[in-house]
C-alpha cells in the first residue's frame, strides 16, 4: 500500500485554522513544514504531496491562505529529510517546459532521486488573469499538457546515462555525443535543448496526475505513474480504478505502471465517539458564507441567496467546470439527502474527498477494504488538522496497517520511483 | 565591507575541475553546496550568490557544466543555514512576473528574510531558442525588465503589512481591504493579482543587478540595491562607482541605497610564491580550444584559426554583445600586451573579473585599497577552486579584514536587507 501525506497549511478541514489543535500563524513558517516532514518520514510514508494554484483562491477573509510555493518548499525540505518523496504540483498551462523540466531535475538531484511532479492544467479563470491570458478551453489545455510532457521527457533524455565521463587527466568532462539538442517544433512549443542540467538520479521525476475527465484519464494512461482521485464510494472507486487500468495497454503499459491513490481525510479518535466529537467541533467552526462560496466554486455556479436549510437547487450545466467533481457532489447530496448546510459540512473536510471519522482500527479497516478490493493502490492522506492529524495517522493508523502486513516497516528502494515499483528506465 | 560568496560548481577557474584540489564529480551533489554554505557562514559572509543561464553554455566537453538550478538550490540551502543571504539569478526575459515574485516571496519566508534576486535580461541566442523565441534586442529586454520589476514590486505590495489578522474566535483570517488586485495592464504584461502568498519578512527580496551598459546602469539606479560588476583597474572601478552613485538622486535615492560589489577571484597562498604556483598549476590545465571558445563567446566573434601566440585580432563591432565586457577584454589585452594565449589565461580565472594571486595580507591590502578609495562597497568573491578556495578566503583573508576593522565579526541585522543597511520599507 502506498501512502502520501498531502500537506495543506494547518489542515485540510476548511475550519482547521480556527480549532485549538492548530496554530494558524504557522502557514508560512518553514519549521511547521519541517515538523510535518519529520512526522511523515517517521511513519515511512511514500511522499509529501503539495497541491497548487496560481491565484489567491476562495475567500481569504475566512481561511488561512497564502502559504509557500511548492517547488521552493519541497527543495527546502529535501535537505532536512532522507527518504520521503517530494511531489510538487506545477501547471502546464502557465509555464514553459524548459523551466519545469530543469527545476524538477534539480530537485531530483538535491533530494537524491525523490522528486515527483503532479501535473495540472489549471482550470481557474483567475489563474489565467495573472498571466494576461484568457482561460484556454479544456481540450486546448490537455493538448498543451501532452505536448508539454513530450518536450519535458525529451529534455530529461537530452543527457544520456553515461554523458559525464569526468576524465580530468585528458580534460574530457562530458561525452558530447551523449548530449544532444531535442529540436522540438510543435504547436505550442519550440525548444532547442539540451537541458542545462545533468541527468538526475531518477532520470525524470515521478509523474503524478489528478484529472478524472475523459481527457484526464487518457492523459494519465499515457504519462502518469500515480493518479490522485476523489472517490466517495467503493463502487465508484472500483469503477474508476478498473477504467483507468484498462486504458494502459493501449500505451504499451502494464497495470502495475500506474498507482491509483484516492484521497482520504482521517478524523481519528481513540474511540469512535471521540472521533465524531472532533468532527463535530470542526463542523461547528465552519463559516457558512465561506462554505457556500467554496461549494459555488466547486460547482461553478453562484449559490448565494439559496436557503442553507433547503436542498441543492437544480443548476445549469457548466461545461468549463470539473465535471467529475461536480457529479461527485451532486451524487453525494442526492444519496444522503443533504441540505446545503449539510453538503457544506460534508465537503469542508476534503473538498469532495472521502472523510473517515473513527478509531485507528476502523480507519485501517476502510483503507484495507478499498485496497484489497480493486479500488486503490494506496491513499493520499489529507489530515484534517496539522500537525496533530498527521501525527495521529502515523502513530496510530500506520502501526495498525503494518501489523496487518499492508504497509512497509522500513524504507525500501533508493528512489521514489523504485518505491512505487516502477523502473528507472521507463522514460517513454 | 560586504562580501558575497559567488559559488560556481567546483570553482571559477575554468580548469578548476581538473585540479587535484577539487572533486568534479560533485557539481550536482547537494552536500558539496551545503559544505560551501557552512564555510561561508563560518566566515560571516553576507550572501551566497549564484549566476545562471538558460542554456547549456560553452563547451561541456571540456568543463564541468550542468549543475543545479539556483532557486531550488538556494531553497535547499535555506534550511541548513541561519544567517547568510541567498541571492539567485533569474531572467526577466524568459519568465513571468507572477511566478518570479511568488517564488522569491516563498524563498524569503523559508529563509526568514534572506532572499535576494539578481536580475538579468539573458543576452544569449541559445537561451532564446529554448523558449521558442528570437533573442530580443538589448533595449527591448531592458524595457521588459523595467515593466517586470514594476509588476513584481506591485505584487509584493499586494498584501499589506497588517493583512493577516488571524482572529480565530471571530473567523477573520485576513483583512481583505489590505489585500488587493494590482490590475497591471502594460506593454509586456497583464497581471491581475494579488499574489497568492503572504507578505514575506523583507517585503521583497534584495534586488541585485549586474548590467554595465547605459540601460543597465539606469536600471540599476532605479531598482537595484546591490550591483555586481567586473572591473580590472582601480581607476575604472572608481569611475564606474562614481557614475552609478551619481545616478541615484534622479530616482529619489541616496548613494547608500545601492552597494557596488566588483568581482574578485583570490588565489591564496601562505607565501606569494605559493599563490603564484597555484595560479600556474591552474593555468597549465587550461584547454586552449575551450579558452578560445570562451573568449569568442565573450567577444561575440569567432576566433577559431587565429594563432594562439599572436595578438588579439581586430574584430568587427558586435552590437548584440555585452559592450562593457568586450571593452574590458580589449583594454586588458592592450594594456598588458597579451597574446591570445595570454589573454585566455588572464580570463580563465574570472571571465573578465579581477584575479588576485597573493598572500592573505596582500589580498586584504587590495580589497582595502578599493574599498577605501571609492571603488567598491564590498566584493563578490569568486574562489578559483571549491570548496578549498572559499575555505582559504574565510579562514585566512576574512580574519585579516576583521583585524583591520573592515569586516564584521558577528552577524548583525535580522534580514539580508538590514545587513546591507537598507530599509525594509523601501519598496518603490
Amino acid at each position: 500500500m502506498h501512502l502520501n501525506a498531502f500537506l495543506m497549511g494547518v489542515g485540510h478541514h476548511e475550519a482547521a485554522w480556527r480549532h485549538p489543535l492548530t496554530d494558524s500563524g504557522r502557514i508560512t513558517d518553514i519549521r511547521h513544514y519541517e515538523e510535518l516532514a519529520r512526522i511523515a518520514e517517521r511513519g515511512k510514508l511514500d511522499s509529501l504531496f503539495l497541491a497548487d494554484g496560481l491565484a489567491l483562491r476562495g475567500e481569504v477573509t475566512h481561511n488561512a491562505l497564502g502559504a509557500l510555493e511548492p517547488l521552493t518548499l519541497l527543495s527546502a525540505l529535501a535537505t532536512v529529510t532522507e527518504h520521503i518523496g517530494l511531489i510538487a504540483t506545477v501547471s502546464t498551462t502557465y509555464n514553459e517546459p524548459f523551466h519545469v523540466a530543469r527545476k524538477f531535475a534539480s530537485l531530483d538531484h538535491i533530494s537524491g532521486g525523490r522528486a515527483g511532479w503532479n501535473i495540472v492544467t489549471s482550470a481557474g479563470e483567475s489563474e489565467a488573469r495573472n498571466f494576461g491570458l484568457e482561460r484556454p478551453a479544456h481540450s486546448v489545455r490537455y493538448h498543451r499538457a501532452e505536448e508539454f510532457l513530450e518536450v519535458a521527457n525529451a529534455l530529461w533524455e537530452s543527457w544520456g546515462d553515461g554523458a559525464v565521463v569526468n576524465d580530468r587527466v585528458n580534460g574530457i568532462y562530458a561525452d558530447k555525443s551523449s548530449i544532444g539538442p531535442i529540436n522540438h517544433d510543435g504547436q505550442h512549443f519550440k525548444v532547442e535543448g539540451p537541458l542545462n542540467i545533468q541527468r538526475s538520479p531518477q532520470g525524470r521525476p515521478l509523474l503524478v496526475q489528478a484529472g478524472s475527465s475523459e481527457d484526464g484519464k487518457e492523459f494519465a494512461a499515457r504519462f502518469a505513474e500515480a493518479v490522485f482521485t476523489a472517490q466517495q464510494t467503493l463502487e465508484d472507486a472500483q469503477e474508476f480504478y478498473a477504467d483507468l487500468k484498462r486504458r494502459l495497454p493501449a500505451y504499451g503499459r502494464s497495470p502495475y505502471d500506474l498507482k491509483i491513490l484516492p484521497g482520504v481525510s482521517p478524523i481519528i479518535g481513540s474511540t469512535e465517539r471521540e472521533a465524531l466529537q472532533l468532527e463535530k467541533e470542526l463542523e461547528d467552526l465552519i463559516i457558512p458564507a465561506y462554505g457556500l462560496r467554496q461549494l459555488s466554486h466547486i460547482l461553478g455556479a453562484d449559490l448565494t441567496g439559496y436557503p442553507l436549510d433547503g436542498p441543492l437547487p437544480p443548476l445549469p450545466p457548466n461545461p468549463d467546470g470539473q465535471q467529475s467533481r461536480i457529479k461527485l457532489v451532486r451524487d453525494l447530496a442526492e444519496r444522503e439527502g443533504l441540505t446545503l448546510r449539510g453538503l457544506i459540512a460534508r465537503l469542508a473536510g476534503g473538498r469532495g474527498h472521502r472523510v473517515l471519522a473513527g478509531t485507528p482500527e476502523q480507519i485501517a479497516d476502510e483503507l484495507q477494504e478499498w485496497y484489497q478490493n480493486g479500488a486503490a493502490d494506496g491513499f493520499n492522506i489529507m489530515p484534517p488538522h496539522l500537525p496533530g492529524g498527521l501525527a495521529d495517522f502515523v502513530d496510530l493508523v500506520v502501526p495498525e496497517l503494518q501489523v496487518r502486513g499492508l504497509f512497509r516497516t522500513e524504507y525500501d528502494g533508493r528512489t521514489l520511483r523504485e518505491r512505487y515499483g516502477l523502473s528507472l528506465a521507463g522514460v517513454s
